[in-house]
């Protein structure tokens, strides 16, 4: 069914570029927002606009009822869910096609599918997919777990089978290690969460996080090349790359081709990420999970391909067949994105909302800025700190940090502390240009540099 | 000899262009301004900046003196003329390098080669690129007028030897119009030039705009596609594209190698455009001039090969060789750039300059805006009315159209009138969407549509 209206289910930079992209194919929009948000770009730029509650998520950005009568009560036919908030909600993807509407994204079961780590990995190893060696499964003897070790090889995670948020974990370098960890391991799960049960986990040392961008009709599917997203902080990406710039041409080529076949397993319909550790000493590279959505770094995939996904998503939700065939999907050139966000560097990262008292937006060739921001703006504290996302272009890597740089000096965003000193300095660091990095790379390198980040402080961002 | 430091010679949006290509390059910024310019957006980004003179151009962006003494004093090592100004200027180019200084363009002789006209012509025909047929040189008989006439056909446009400024020009439909209008055009010139010599030249009715741009180094030349710009107002243009979208690719080709044959002939070296007319009806093109600079439209040559023209001929001038091959010149989608100019386009197309009161800039996949324009700002009265380009890329035509027309909707300069709302309006327009115009379509379409143009003006730019 064609879109002629859709509803943004989120806020923030992500509901600019959605009513972009539907602005584009001609699509009229309506945006929601909290009572929080009335002054947000998007309201502004959307041709109509429904409050839908408290600033408080699950009143308003979750609040599925709320979100499905601003669709009826303005004849919106269609709803994308951006990121976050209802965006991997199986049953709000369930909801949306249960009111007659279009979800723009996959299919509620995909949804839960992908969204479940056990029944992903499943999917995955089913469509030869590799995964992080391990015991798939829960381990029950002593004699269970000698033989697992003896296949995957040490260092081995051990993790609680009923545990989470990092409780319960344990490293063991060799056997002898092995056998005493496993034994506190299974004793301390018991007590913590009645249930001794463990499994085993291959660690990938140094390993890079590299993802892959695919696009499905729900019958066919395709890659648009990866993303590198080794700088992380926390666990959050703060630096994204496309291309990986040291993956080899082999290794990109199976893992482009192994992210199809898991997209095509699951008939996956809509733009959606497969992640992967990738492991330069062995050039192996193991599958971590699927996000059945749009993504913060979709950009740089835009910058090399000229795909515009967003658009592309639309179009597929709306019943079109991909507009692609894979030997249409060209990557030229390196993009690097870098996510300002208000968040103080020099003091450990901490948030800061405020007024923007002024703003500058970086321009010129290969240079594109997504914000929400503009001059008077007040970014309000209730949600994430993401306040744009500058992404460049060039045509080698080299070029892009250096466009990266030159760009950075134009941004200028008064009234708050933003990420943007720190990124000046990455362009900076030889192991950053030389794309030597890995997922806990940049933790260090931030206590390390810290006292030049809060040096730099003083000269303003 | 590398760059170390260049002098920009220029004001503007170009002056802003070439800081962000010298800042990638890593090269230092000296940029000179007149007393009505200090407040520039290229004097607040550039390293240093110096006062070469008062408004009037003569004294201070023509004075070559005032321009080689703040190289000097500032230790610039390389001067980078724009467009407009001295950047045709073969004196100045000469001046540059006899102070030991790079020129970034071409050698004072190519430029003085092909900034006149018959010079040009004849290398052209020497390099085997079509030009109008005319006569080639003044005609002294009424026999060999007929000739030319025989050869050439009708319609055929008699110009005055010694005229310029259009006048003694008529158009003769056939061979008996022509021998009166001969014979009247001939006395009209004696009367008025002293001089009663007449050429003629084939009228190349409903011809487009097309012209090519060419890359050299003074050994090698290529060319990086060409760009149409057929939508004019008193031979200015104001839309431009690339490619020309309805260019046979057979023509095409045989444009583009013309062009290239044509660098190659004069050794060019630096960044320049071939331009063309080009007839539909018959398939052929004829040479019209060369511009031996940088062009305002070559953002969108940009936008499909992904070079960066100006550092390109940075690069070139530091006596670098071209960095590309005629096969690595890849053209991918379609841009399109509007001129978004301090002019009111329901009153005439009337100037008038001011201070910027609010400017949001577009953004989102696909979109550039080069501007020298920021937010209190004020437009001095002593200049072209260029205040900014609108660039948007996208795989199709049709796509770039659309996100024309969202970007448009996008920008907001307050505090004049700008040509904006002329645009929205063409991009709806089925020839222009269709492509189906020529030089000679907009001001009748102009004439046509002033109604609305005036009706729009209250809905605010």
């Amino acid at each position: 069914m064609a879109i002629r209206k859709l509803l943004v289910a989120n806020r923030g930079e992500i509901a600019v570029r959605i009513i972009r992209a539907a602005r584009e194919l001609g699509i009229a929009t309506v945006q929601v927002y909290s009572a929080a948000d009335k002054d947000m770009l998007a309201v502004k730029m959307a041709d109509e606009a429904v409050n839908i509650g408290p600033p408080h998520a699950a009143k308003s950005y979750l609040n599925i009822e709320a979100i499905l009568k601003a669709a009826a009560d303005t004849g919106a036919d269609a709803i994308h869910p951006g990121y976050g908030f209802l965006a991997e909600n199986a049953g709000f993807a369930d909801a949306v096609e249960a009111a007659g509407l279009v979800f723009v994204g996959p299919t509620g079961d995909q949804i839960r599918t992908m969204g479940d780590k056990a029944m992903a990995r499943m999917a995955a190893i089913a469509a030869g997919v590799p995964c992080v060696p391990g015991s798939d499964g829960r381990i029950d003897s002593p004699e269970e777990a000698r033989a697992v070790a003896a296949r995957i090889g040490f260092p081995l995670m051990i993790k609680a089978a009923a545990g989470g948020g990092g409780r319960g974990i344990r490293i063991a370098a060799d056997p002898e290690e092995f056998e005493t960890l496993m034994a506190q391991a299974s004793a301390e799960a018991k007590a913590a969460f009645g249930d001794g049960g463990l499994y085993v986990e291959k660690v990938i040392e140094r390993a890079r996080h590299i993802e892959v961008q695919v696009l499905a009709d729900g019958e066919d599917a395709i890659h648009c090349y990866e993303r590198e997203c080794s700088l992380q902080r926390r666990r959050q990406k703060v630096w994204e790359e496309a291309p990986a710039a040291t993956l080899p041409a082999s290794v990109r080529e199976r893992l482009c081709a192994s992210a199809v076949a898991l997209a095509r397993a699951v008939k996956y319909r809509g733009a959606g990420t497969i992640e992967y550790l990738y492991d330069d000493a062995s050039g192996e590279f193991y599958f971590i999970e699927m996000n059945t959505r749009i993504q913060v770094e979709h950009p740089v995939t835009e910058m090399i391909t000229g795909i515009d996904l967003v658009r592309e998503m639309i179009r597929i939700a709306g019943g079109a067949r991909l507009a692609y065939r894979q030997s249409d999907v060209v990557a030229k050139g390196a993009a690097i994105e870098v996510r300002i966000n208000a968040e103080d560097p020099a003091k450990s990262f901490q948030p800061g909302p405020g007024m923007i008292t002024a703003l500058t937006v970086p321009g010129g060739a290969g240079t594109r800025f997504d914000t929400m921001l503009y001059q008077g703006y007040t970014v309000p504290p209730f949600y994430d700190s993401l306040l744009g996302k500058l992404i460049v272009w060039d045509e080698t890597r080299h070029g892009a940090i250096e466009r990266l740089k030159r760009a950075l000096g134009e941004l200028e965003v008064k009234g708050l502390k933003t990420t943007k000193p720190l990124f000046a300095r990455l362009a900076d660091d030889p192991d950053v240009r030389a794309g030597n990095v890995h997922t806990r790379w940049l933790e260090p390198w931030l206590e390390h540099h810290q006292q030049e980040l809060q040096e730099q402080e003083g000269t303003g961002s």
